[in-house]
């Protein structure tokens, strides 16, 4: 796909992020059971039910391209689900388990939160104005969704430290 | 690598970025050789020279874990990194090259932001005086590299659409 324009550029982009967005509502039920935190549980499974709108979201943006949603191979949320499937495989306390959880998720959410602020300023370079609107709130979720995160880090991080020192 | 504790979740992460920023190291000066705006290849140079400096503070945080440094396959880097190479071979034009190049960057940027953030949190919970110092003037360039780039992409961005209207 050659990058002729900004808008071949938002395209090779929307492509992207709809095939990460996809592979995550795979990986995000394994760590909802893996977690034993049952808020961290909870975070995930709410978590992918966001991710089943975004991708619709998505798909509703492809129309502002005039060009059919495809989804192109997104290699590094191929890395962070592959990072994430080797915490998952480990020998580990449950608490350690659920700090290392929410790590994998933080950085999910932070590949994503700058694969949609960049979408957003070009769908308004663009004059994609529905585009600009579904994406923009699909930043909003996934940037609320590090803030929650971060929250229940908070009591998360604490118990692992005390199993550590148990 | 069990994650028996905390302990070894900060380790297993710190082994993680370390392998990461080498990786970077071999990435950036590619981008600041396909970059067409001159102060864009500049911030990618000047981040090049930061993230030699940052891997020197990754190894002095290994200090606070008794443990030697080791580098560990990321594969989200590697993961973000083939995506940037995959950008680097298209045919562009130059403006929108670089539109591009800066998307890749930031989503790097992200990738490291949430990684330090973790890691900080981590090293305060454990006691670890100095890797936090360390792991936190990392996070503090990361994040300033973020906000410099966002800035730099406001010209690029126009440019890249006057291209793509021309």
């Amino acid at each position: 796909m050659a990058l002729t324009t900004l808008a071949d550029a938002f395209y090779h982009e929307l492509c992207d992020i709809y095939h990460a967005e996809k592979q995550l509502t795979r990986a995000l039920p394994k760590m909802a059971k893996r977690a034993s935190s049952v808020e961290l549980a909870k975070a995930f499974e709410a978590h992918l039910a966001e991710t089943q709108e975004q991708i619709l979201r998505v798909e509703a943006a492809f129309a502002d391209t005039g060009k059919p949603p495809k989804a192109k191979k997104c290699e590094a949320m191929a890395g962070l689900i592959e990072e994430a499937s080797s915490v998952l495989q480990e020998e580990a306390d449950p608490e350690v388990m659920d700090a290392a959880l929410i790590c994998c998720a933080q950085k999910v959410e932070h590949y994503e939160i700058a694969t949609y602020g960049t979408l957003c300023t070009w769908a308004d370079k663009l004059g994609y104005k529905a585009a600009k609107q579904a994406l923009g709130e699909n930043l909003d979720e996934e940037e609320s969704t590090d803030k929650k995160l971060t929250k229940l880090s908070k009591t998360v991080n604490r118990r692992a430290k005390a199993a550590a020192s148990a």
